[in-house]
Protein backbone atom coordinates (compact mmCIF):
# COMPACT_ATOMS: atom_id res chain seq x y z
CA UNK A 1 0.00 0.00 0.00
CA UNK A 2 1.44 2.97 -0.72
CA UNK A 3 1.90 5.56 1.88
CA UNK A 4 -0.17 9.50 1.37
CA UNK A 5 1.56 12.49 0.78
CA UNK A 6 0.56 15.44 2.50
CA UNK A 7 2.58 18.68 1.98
CA UNK A 8 4.33 20.52 4.54
CA UNK A 9 1.32 22.73 4.57
CA UNK A 10 -1.43 20.04 4.99
CA UNK A 11 0.55 18.25 7.95
CA UNK A 12 0.73 22.12 10.10
CA UNK A 13 -2.56 22.66 9.59
CA UNK A 14 -3.91 19.10 10.43
CA UNK A 15 -1.45 19.82 13.30
CA UNK A 16 -3.60 22.89 14.15
CA UNK A 17 -7.11 21.70 14.29
CA UNK A 18 -5.75 18.57 15.83
CA UNK A 19 -4.36 21.26 18.67
CA UNK A 20 -7.78 22.45 18.65
CA UNK A 21 -8.81 19.28 19.27
CA UNK A 22 -6.66 18.74 22.18
CA UNK A 23 -8.05 22.49 23.87
CA UNK A 24 -11.76 20.96 23.43
CA UNK A 25 -10.69 17.76 25.39
CA UNK A 26 -9.28 19.32 27.65
CA UNK A 27 -12.29 21.51 28.32
CA UNK A 28 -14.67 18.43 28.87
CA UNK A 29 -15.82 18.98 25.39
CA UNK A 30 -16.22 16.57 22.04
CA UNK A 31 -12.49 16.90 20.85
CA UNK A 32 -13.15 17.45 17.34
CA UNK A 33 -10.77 20.40 15.93
CA UNK A 34 -10.83 22.63 12.39
CA UNK A 35 -9.15 24.93 10.86
CA UNK A 36 -10.07 26.97 7.34
CA UNK A 37 -7.46 28.07 4.90
CA UNK A 38 -6.24 29.80 1.87
CA UNK A 39 -2.78 27.66 0.82
CA UNK A 40 -0.85 28.22 4.34
CA UNK A 41 -3.36 31.34 4.94
CA UNK A 42 -5.24 30.36 8.32
CA UNK A 43 -8.65 32.09 8.02
CA UNK A 44 -10.17 30.96 10.78
CA UNK A 45 -10.24 27.62 13.53
CA UNK A 46 -11.98 26.72 15.97
CA UNK A 47 -13.39 23.39 17.88
CA UNK A 48 -16.72 21.87 19.14
CA UNK A 49 -18.25 23.97 21.61
CA UNK A 50 -21.58 21.48 22.40
CA UNK A 51 -20.59 21.97 25.88
CA UNK A 52 -18.79 24.70 26.04
CA UNK A 53 -21.44 27.27 24.70
CA UNK A 54 -24.23 24.78 25.13
CA UNK A 55 -24.50 24.70 21.20
CA UNK A 56 -25.52 21.42 19.24
CA UNK A 57 -24.33 23.07 15.89
CA UNK A 58 -21.37 23.80 16.92
CA UNK A 59 -19.63 20.77 15.62
CA UNK A 60 -15.66 21.98 14.98
CA UNK A 61 -16.38 22.49 11.58
CA UNK A 62 -19.40 24.66 12.22
CA UNK A 63 -16.88 26.70 14.81
CA UNK A 64 -14.45 27.15 12.35
CA UNK A 65 -16.59 28.41 9.46
CA UNK A 66 -18.89 30.62 12.30
CA UNK A 67 -15.31 32.24 13.21
CA UNK A 68 -14.18 33.08 10.04
CA UNK A 69 -17.29 35.72 9.57
CA UNK A 70 -18.78 36.86 6.58
CA UNK A 71 -17.37 35.61 3.35
CA UNK A 72 -19.11 36.07 -0.36
CA UNK A 73 -16.60 33.02 -1.47
CA UNK A 74 -14.88 29.41 -0.32
CA UNK A 75 -13.52 28.44 -3.65
CA UNK A 76 -9.98 27.48 -3.48
CA UNK A 77 -9.96 27.14 -0.05
CA UNK A 78 -9.11 24.16 2.14
CA UNK A 79 -10.76 22.96 5.45
CA UNK A 80 -9.07 20.86 7.90
CA UNK A 81 -11.35 18.17 10.50
CA UNK A 82 -9.76 16.14 12.71
CA UNK A 83 -12.87 13.52 11.96
CA UNK A 84 -14.61 12.50 9.14
CA UNK A 85 -17.38 15.60 8.64
CA UNK A 86 -21.21 14.35 9.85
CA UNK A 87 -24.30 15.34 7.66
CA UNK A 88 -24.57 18.70 8.40
CA UNK A 89 -20.90 19.74 8.22
CA UNK A 90 -20.74 17.48 5.13
CA UNK A 91 -23.46 19.93 3.98
CA UNK A 92 -22.18 23.10 5.06
CA UNK A 93 -18.83 22.04 2.92
CA UNK A 94 -21.03 21.62 0.12
CA UNK A 95 -23.12 24.70 0.20
CA UNK A 96 -20.88 27.03 1.22
CA UNK A 97 -18.53 25.46 -2.11
CA UNK A 98 -15.11 24.88 0.20
CA UNK A 99 -12.75 23.21 -2.86
CA UNK A 100 -11.24 20.58 -0.80
CA UNK A 101 -10.97 18.93 2.70
CA UNK A 102 -8.32 17.34 4.79
CA UNK A 103 -10.08 14.70 7.17
CA UNK A 104 -7.86 13.78 10.14
CA UNK A 105 -9.05 10.55 9.88
CA UNK A 106 -12.47 8.07 9.59
CA UNK A 107 -11.78 4.86 11.96
CA UNK A 108 -13.97 6.40 14.53
CA UNK A 109 -16.79 8.00 12.38
CA UNK A 110 -17.23 7.28 9.12
CA UNK A 111 -18.75 10.63 7.62
CA UNK A 112 -19.76 11.71 4.53
CA UNK A 113 -16.52 11.11 2.46
CA UNK A 114 -18.41 10.08 -0.99
CA UNK A 115 -21.17 12.56 -0.47
CA UNK A 116 -19.01 15.61 -0.32
CA UNK A 117 -16.68 13.57 -3.59
CA UNK A 118 -20.21 13.15 -5.39
CA UNK A 119 -20.19 16.97 -5.18
CA UNK A 120 -16.75 17.68 -6.65
CA UNK A 121 -15.27 17.99 -3.16
CA UNK A 122 -11.42 17.15 -3.19
CA UNK A 123 -11.35 15.10 -0.03
CA UNK A 124 -8.10 13.23 1.69
CA UNK A 125 -8.45 11.43 4.16
CA UNK A 126 -5.22 10.72 6.44
CA UNK A 127 -5.66 8.47 9.04
CA UNK A 128 -3.64 10.33 11.63
CA UNK A 129 -2.74 8.30 14.54
CA UNK A 130 -2.90 11.07 16.78
CA UNK A 131 -6.48 12.27 15.45
CA UNK A 132 -7.58 8.66 15.71
CA UNK A 133 -6.39 7.96 20.03
CA UNK A 134 -7.75 11.04 20.79
CA UNK A 135 -11.29 10.29 19.78
CA UNK A 136 -10.96 6.86 20.71
CA UNK A 137 -10.11 7.54 24.15
CA UNK A 138 -13.00 10.26 24.46
CA UNK A 139 -15.66 7.95 23.03
CA UNK A 140 -14.26 5.38 25.46
CA UNK A 141 -14.87 7.84 28.01
CA UNK A 142 -17.85 9.55 27.00
CA UNK A 143 -20.23 7.19 25.10
CA UNK A 144 -22.79 9.78 26.25
CA UNK A 145 -21.63 12.56 24.87
CA UNK A 146 -20.40 11.22 21.85
CA UNK A 147 -23.98 9.61 21.37
CA UNK A 148 -25.88 13.30 21.76
CA UNK A 149 -23.08 15.08 19.31
CA UNK A 150 -24.17 12.80 16.78
CA UNK A 151 -27.92 12.08 17.82
CA UNK A 152 -26.99 8.19 17.65
CA UNK A 153 -26.82 8.68 14.18
CA UNK A 154 -23.65 7.01 13.22
CA UNK A 155 -24.46 6.44 9.54
CA UNK A 156 -26.73 8.92 8.15
CA UNK B 1 -55.55 20.05 -7.55
CA UNK B 2 -56.25 19.74 -3.84
CA UNK B 3 -55.95 21.91 -1.59
CA UNK B 4 -53.14 21.43 1.26
CA UNK B 5 -54.84 20.28 4.72
CA UNK B 6 -52.45 22.24 7.54
CA UNK B 7 -53.38 21.21 11.33
CA UNK B 8 -53.90 24.85 13.39
CA UNK B 9 -50.71 23.87 14.77
CA UNK B 10 -48.77 23.89 11.78
CA UNK B 11 -50.41 26.93 10.41
CA UNK B 12 -49.92 28.64 13.99
CA UNK B 13 -46.19 27.72 14.28
CA UNK B 14 -45.35 28.21 10.50
CA UNK B 15 -46.81 31.91 11.31
CA UNK B 16 -44.16 32.27 13.75
CA UNK B 17 -41.75 31.41 11.73
CA UNK B 18 -43.25 33.81 9.50
CA UNK B 19 -42.16 36.59 12.13
CA UNK B 20 -38.80 35.38 13.02
CA UNK B 21 -38.34 36.13 9.69
CA UNK B 22 -40.14 39.38 9.42
CA UNK B 23 -37.82 40.84 12.58
CA UNK B 24 -34.37 39.73 10.72
CA UNK B 25 -35.70 41.79 7.62
CA UNK B 26 -36.32 44.76 9.81
CA UNK B 27 -32.95 44.06 10.93
CA UNK B 28 -31.88 44.09 7.25
CA UNK B 29 -31.14 40.70 7.58
CA UNK B 30 -32.10 37.80 5.55
CA UNK B 31 -35.74 36.80 6.18
CA UNK B 32 -35.84 33.09 7.16
CA UNK B 33 -37.18 32.45 10.32
CA UNK B 34 -37.59 28.88 12.26
CA UNK B 35 -39.07 27.10 15.35
CA UNK B 36 -38.32 23.71 16.41
CA UNK B 37 -41.45 22.14 18.06
CA UNK B 38 -42.92 19.10 19.91
CA UNK B 39 -46.76 19.20 18.62
CA UNK B 40 -48.18 22.51 19.83
CA UNK B 41 -45.32 23.27 22.11
CA UNK B 42 -42.30 25.44 20.76
CA UNK B 43 -38.76 24.41 21.96
CA UNK B 44 -36.93 27.24 20.27
CA UNK B 45 -36.90 29.29 17.56
CA UNK B 46 -34.86 31.72 15.67
CA UNK B 47 -33.96 33.46 12.38
CA UNK B 48 -30.93 33.81 10.16
CA UNK B 49 -28.22 35.89 12.11
CA UNK B 50 -25.51 36.49 9.29
CA UNK B 51 -25.82 40.05 9.17
CA UNK B 52 -26.77 40.35 12.53
CA UNK B 53 -23.90 38.41 14.18
CA UNK B 54 -21.52 38.45 11.65
CA UNK B 55 -22.15 34.36 11.20
CA UNK B 56 -22.31 32.45 7.88
CA UNK B 57 -23.65 29.36 9.54
CA UNK B 58 -26.38 31.20 11.49
CA UNK B 59 -29.00 30.57 8.30
CA UNK B 60 -32.88 30.21 10.43
CA UNK B 61 -32.47 27.16 11.05
CA UNK B 62 -29.21 26.58 12.58
CA UNK B 63 -29.83 29.49 14.58
CA UNK B 64 -33.22 27.67 15.72
CA UNK B 65 -31.70 24.79 16.58
CA UNK B 66 -28.74 26.42 18.35
CA UNK B 67 -31.27 28.44 20.53
CA UNK B 68 -32.56 25.44 21.87
CA UNK B 69 -29.38 24.36 23.65
CA UNK B 70 -28.34 20.65 24.01
CA UNK B 71 -30.89 18.08 23.44
CA UNK B 72 -30.09 13.94 23.08
CA UNK B 73 -32.77 13.31 20.79
CA UNK B 74 -35.01 15.30 17.90
CA UNK B 75 -37.18 11.90 17.39
CA UNK B 76 -41.11 13.40 16.63
CA UNK B 77 -40.27 16.79 16.33
CA UNK B 78 -40.97 19.17 13.90
CA UNK B 79 -38.91 22.17 12.65
CA UNK B 80 -41.09 24.64 10.58
CA UNK B 81 -38.54 27.14 8.21
CA UNK B 82 -39.99 29.80 5.80
CA UNK B 83 -37.88 28.98 3.31
CA UNK B 84 -36.38 25.26 1.79
CA UNK B 85 -33.51 24.29 3.72
CA UNK B 86 -30.26 24.78 2.14
CA UNK B 87 -27.66 21.73 2.05
CA UNK B 88 -26.34 22.85 5.19
CA UNK B 89 -29.68 23.00 7.03
CA UNK B 90 -31.04 19.83 5.21
CA UNK B 91 -27.94 17.76 6.56
CA UNK B 92 -28.43 18.95 10.29
CA UNK B 93 -31.62 17.69 10.01
CA UNK B 94 -31.06 14.55 8.88
CA UNK B 95 -28.15 14.59 11.27
CA UNK B 96 -30.41 15.45 14.36
CA UNK B 97 -32.69 13.08 13.48
CA UNK B 98 -35.76 15.80 13.04
CA UNK B 99 -38.72 13.51 12.26
CA UNK B 100 -40.85 16.31 10.04
CA UNK B 101 -40.21 19.62 8.09
CA UNK B 102 -42.87 22.19 7.39
CA UNK B 103 -41.33 24.34 4.59
CA UNK B 104 -43.16 27.93 4.08
CA UNK B 105 -41.84 27.46 0.35
CA UNK B 106 -39.37 26.76 -2.45
CA UNK B 107 -40.21 28.89 -5.17
CA UNK B 108 -37.76 31.51 -4.32
CA UNK B 109 -35.33 28.28 -3.48
CA UNK B 110 -35.66 24.97 -4.04
CA UNK B 111 -33.80 23.90 -1.29
CA UNK B 112 -33.51 19.87 -0.74
CA UNK B 113 -36.70 18.27 -0.28
CA UNK B 114 -36.16 15.14 -2.01
CA UNK B 115 -32.89 15.35 -0.55
CA UNK B 116 -34.38 14.95 2.92
CA UNK B 117 -37.42 12.54 2.11
CA UNK B 118 -34.86 10.10 0.16
CA UNK B 119 -33.10 10.08 4.48
CA UNK B 120 -36.89 9.23 5.66
CA UNK B 121 -37.72 13.01 6.91
CA UNK B 122 -41.72 13.60 6.37
CA UNK B 123 -41.58 16.76 4.40
CA UNK B 124 -44.96 19.44 3.77
CA UNK B 125 -44.07 22.35 1.33
CA UNK B 126 -46.99 24.73 2.27
CA UNK B 127 -46.08 27.21 -0.83
CA UNK B 128 -47.39 30.25 1.92
CA UNK B 129 -47.73 33.46 0.35
CA UNK B 130 -46.58 35.63 3.19
CA UNK B 131 -43.37 33.59 3.26
CA UNK B 132 -42.79 33.81 -0.81
CA UNK B 133 -43.61 37.34 -0.97
CA UNK B 134 -41.39 38.35 1.93
CA UNK B 135 -38.10 36.36 -0.05
CA UNK B 136 -39.51 37.93 -3.18
CA UNK B 137 -38.70 41.23 -1.98
CA UNK B 138 -35.47 40.77 -0.20
CA UNK B 139 -33.97 38.94 -2.80
CA UNK B 140 -35.15 42.13 -5.31
CA UNK B 141 -33.90 43.96 -3.03
CA UNK B 142 -30.45 42.45 -1.97
CA UNK B 143 -29.44 40.13 -4.66
CA UNK B 144 -25.83 40.62 -3.15
CA UNK B 145 -26.83 39.81 0.15
CA UNK B 146 -29.32 36.51 -0.60
CA UNK B 147 -25.62 35.43 -3.11
CA UNK B 148 -23.92 35.58 -0.37
CA UNK B 149 -25.74 34.22 2.10
CA UNK B 150 -26.39 30.59 -0.25
CA UNK B 151 -22.56 31.20 -1.90
CA UNK B 152 -23.70 31.59 -5.15
CA UNK B 153 -25.22 27.72 -5.08
CA UNK B 154 -28.61 28.02 -5.95
CA UNK B 155 -28.75 24.38 -7.01
CA UNK B 156 -25.83 22.05 -4.75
Amino acid sequence: MSELLLTVTDQKLLRFAYEQAVISYRQDGVPVGAVLADGNEILSYGHNQRVQNQDPTAHGEIDCLRNGKRRVRYDGLTLYTTLSPCMMCAGAIIQFGISRVVVGENRNFAGNIDFLRSHGVEVVVVDDEDCIDLMANFIHERPDLWDEDIAGRTYV
